[in-house]
């Protein structure tokens, strides 16, 4: 393992990117913007998989696949989708190199496609087209389908995870007889990603409805989760899209009712991708590396012998191999480190860098004592407890971990929500400490617009259960109804 | 459920065709080449891909994630590669879509890459590159990761699952110290596919060696699994590929021995791909629609109440949740099908259609004499057999079919392997029930080019405990030392 990392508090940004390094989650790829996505992080990115897959069957969904490609006609059916999405995309224009002769390998002009490929940047289109198909009666519906794929937005600047040209997701893509079913899919949803990111994820969200500024291209209503970082800035976590009849309309997508009415089909959207590994890395992390809650640790005990002789290292396995059984049969993820080219000090450090809950260290007189040093990762507190009952402790103590370090996030989250009545104020804060800002805003586009062009600050979203309360407009003075929330974001 | 499908004796390729449309597996899509896969279709690939990570981890393989685009640079470099793929890939040339002004979505032309990028075909060179930032010594090695992708080899005719354009696949990719142990690797692989294909596919495959002409570019050799379908032609469903150096040397990877040599690393790569989908299909299934083996089956038993009142139809179902339960705490996936918009004739024939391995009838008769009809699907048996002791008959039911349809393509096999001393023997048996032809070969990829210009039949392996024996080659009366099997493939 090598040297330590930017401490957080000298450089967030630095202190960020050297940790998704040399905890091996990811790292820039030799293709601009797209990341290479290494053992470790991938393996927490398939425990989110896993849980959020198996939520999504247990409301009814099932997966498909769609293809990567889509003609560019059909991104120009729906106008604001091809609007949001156009100029950020990667286009396929032919199908074949050759050599030119000289050794080069070159484009085949011979081979140039009619009409050019997008590569998908979401899949709207291509599966409303599809989902003509499909659907002809009520009877046909609803179709709750769910996709895991790669998808391509070309992005100028990238973060590893943040933002990236390539990125993984999952999006759905439900139909539904009736706006009503259609919104209750989009909120249902919506609550499904709440529940993953604070039971899992250990991560408070605040869950809201975007401004129109901000809606995704081709929605009528987005909703989305927010989670705050621990620099303060904010981060959307997922988005679910009420989209209306609009992909239907572009592609012609009918029913028949049960009274035999001819209607067009409602739609939804969601997704979440692999920028929650980025959420999750800022949200807990600290400068020993990452803090990560037990439900998605790929390791989530790990155990290091000390020891002197082979005689204490035999006894010590033999304790560590049952302790391994029965952890395993709690369905407890155990390392046992007993490699011998590294000392334990060397393996204490990375074991805090890639963010293990619990750590166990043994040593020759622990046997004679019959105890062993426990140490959890988030609060760094050190123990030395008795052998007996040890896998029941454990068990007890990732639950507790997984509980502290939400309930961590959410009194930093609590702190982090300010009220504001003044621009002043407002400026004051995101300048300060920043965090979520609760402001008066008179609903217009224009003062969004102008507020985040003079502050970088944009509203998050109106939350959902928002009070109502009589206000006015910290920037333009009108009349306002509610607080909405601001913050700069990832 | 729609009518029937075409016989597979009258036309093989229109009953698989109709076979995969109508059981709900795939459909093409609007891009040319590229195949939806529908929700049953994905639910059975999701089996596979559940089943053989299990594999891929239990021999010390972690998961990965690797960039989609490859720049062309990369390609070049390996000089068997790039010529192997160069003429069937998707080019990435701009960035960015824009408006003409007249409404029309173009492609912009200010927005073109300096170098083309393209979509993986497969990501030996793209990993390759990645790898030399990972190992510098022996300590570093082996790395045994797998990346489960889509990847795209622009095909000129396609098959749903069989050959398109688009398909969805794992790639293993390893790196050794040593060349044996690479090739220890190479087979492992190879033994898993062959495993996989035997035990969950219910596929019976020979193991063997691809000539020179059939090896994957780049590769020293190519280990294959290969299929025998009901039509007689062969299917290659699983290659793995000892690279040597070949990759390293092109990407100049290389590391420190244990003696402080520095070398090239050794390579392996493995695949299997959503072609499985077509093998299992092709290998089992008849003219009343999929025979699916039960570890494979996303509904593994179905239960079907028939019934005249709604009395009847509370007894059943009351029974059918009891049974539903004990299936469920035995690993057994269980659906109940009480619509009462569709006759128990109907749902018999859908589910025939769909392949599920055990149907259950229960009528009001059979709720009070305490019995069910039950029905295999393999074999289209039915019984009438007591309520007592239900799970545990259907338990051992299912791994009877699973055994039964292995023994039957196992049969059927051995029925279609033949062999031939002479080039008339070989065509005859080609043009009438085709199959694995074991004949003599001299060896030289010149006579194997003739013998498949002439006849369409390739080597498909030289098997991996091949009996030695003397012989004549049946093309060109040279000398040969083994029989190979040839046959005609998809």
């Amino acid at each position: 393992m090598s040297k330590g990392i930017t401490s957080k508090n000298d450089d967030y940004s630095a202190w960020y990117n050297e940790l998704v390094t040399k905890a091996d989650l990811a790292e820039h790829s030799a293709v601009k913007g797209c990341m290479v996505i290494k053992p470790y992080g991938y393996s927490i990115w398939e425990k989110m998989q896993a849980a959020l897959d198996k939520m999504f069957k247990d409301t009814g969904h099932s997966n498909a696949y769609f293809p990567l490609f889509i003609p560019k006609s059909f991104f120009s059916k729906e106008a604001a989708h091809v609007e949001g999405f156009a100029t950020e995309c990667a286009v396929v224009t032919h199908y074949r190199l050759k050599n030119d002769g000289n050794g080069n390998i070159i484009v085949d002009e011979d081979a140039k496609l009619e009409e050019e490929l997008i590569v998908r940047p979401t899949s709207e289109t291509i599966i409303w087209n599809t989902y003509r198909g499909w659907i002809q009666s009520y009877r046909d519906l609803p179709i709750l389908v769910n996709q895991w794929a790669n998808v391509v937005r070309w992005e100028m600047r990238t973060r590893l995870f943040l933002r990236t040209t390539e990125f993984l997701w999952q999006e759905g893509h439900t139909a539904h007889s009736t706006a009503a079913e259609a919104i209750e899919e989009t909120e249902r949803m919506l609550n499904v990603y709440a529940d993953f990111a604070e039971n899992w994820m250990a991560m408070p969200v605040v869950k809201g409805i975007k401004t129109a500024n901000e809606r995704f291209a081709g929605a009528v209503e987005t909703y989305c989760i927010e989670a705050l970082m621990q620099d303060g800035k904010a981060l959307q976590a997922g988005t679910s899209h009420f989209l209306g009849q609009n992909f239907a309309k572009a592609f012609d997508v009918k029913f028949t009712s049960k009274e035999g009415k001819l209607d067009h089909v409602w739609a939804t959207s969601w997704g979440v991708s692999t920028r929650l590994m980025g959420a999750l890395i800022m949200a807990h992390s600290d400068d020993s590396g990452l803090v990560l809650p037990p439900k998605l640790a790929p390791i989530q005990v790990v155990i290091v012998p000390i020891y002197k002789s082979d005689e204490d290292l035999a006894k010590i396995t033999e304790f560590a191999d049952n302790l391994h059984a029965e952890l395993k049969a709690k369905g407890i993820s155990v390392k046992y480190d007993d490699r011998d080219t590294q000392r334990p000090g060397f393996k204490f450090a990375e074991y805090e860098l890639k963010g293990v809950p619990v750590r166990i260290a043994i040593g020759g007189r622990d046997m004679e004592n019959g105890t062993v040093e426990i140490a959890r990762r988030d609060t760094k507190e050190k123990q030395t407890i008795a052998q007996d009952g040890l896998a029941n402790r454990i068990e007890a103590l990732l639950e507790d971990i997984q509980t502290n370090i939400y309930q961590k996030a959410l009194k930093f989250r609590s702190e982090n929500i300010t009220e504001v009545n003044s621009y002043e104020e407002f400026k004051q804060v995101l300048d300060g400490k920043a965090g979520f800002v609760s402001a008066h805003w008179d609903g217009t586009p224009e003062t969004e617009k102008k507020i985040k062009e003079e502050t970088k600050a944009t509203i998050r979203c109106i939350p959902l259960d928002n009070k109502q309360e009589e206000g006015v407009c910290i920037y333009s003075g009108q009349a306002s109804t509610q607080r909405v929330l601001f913050a700069r974001a990832y």
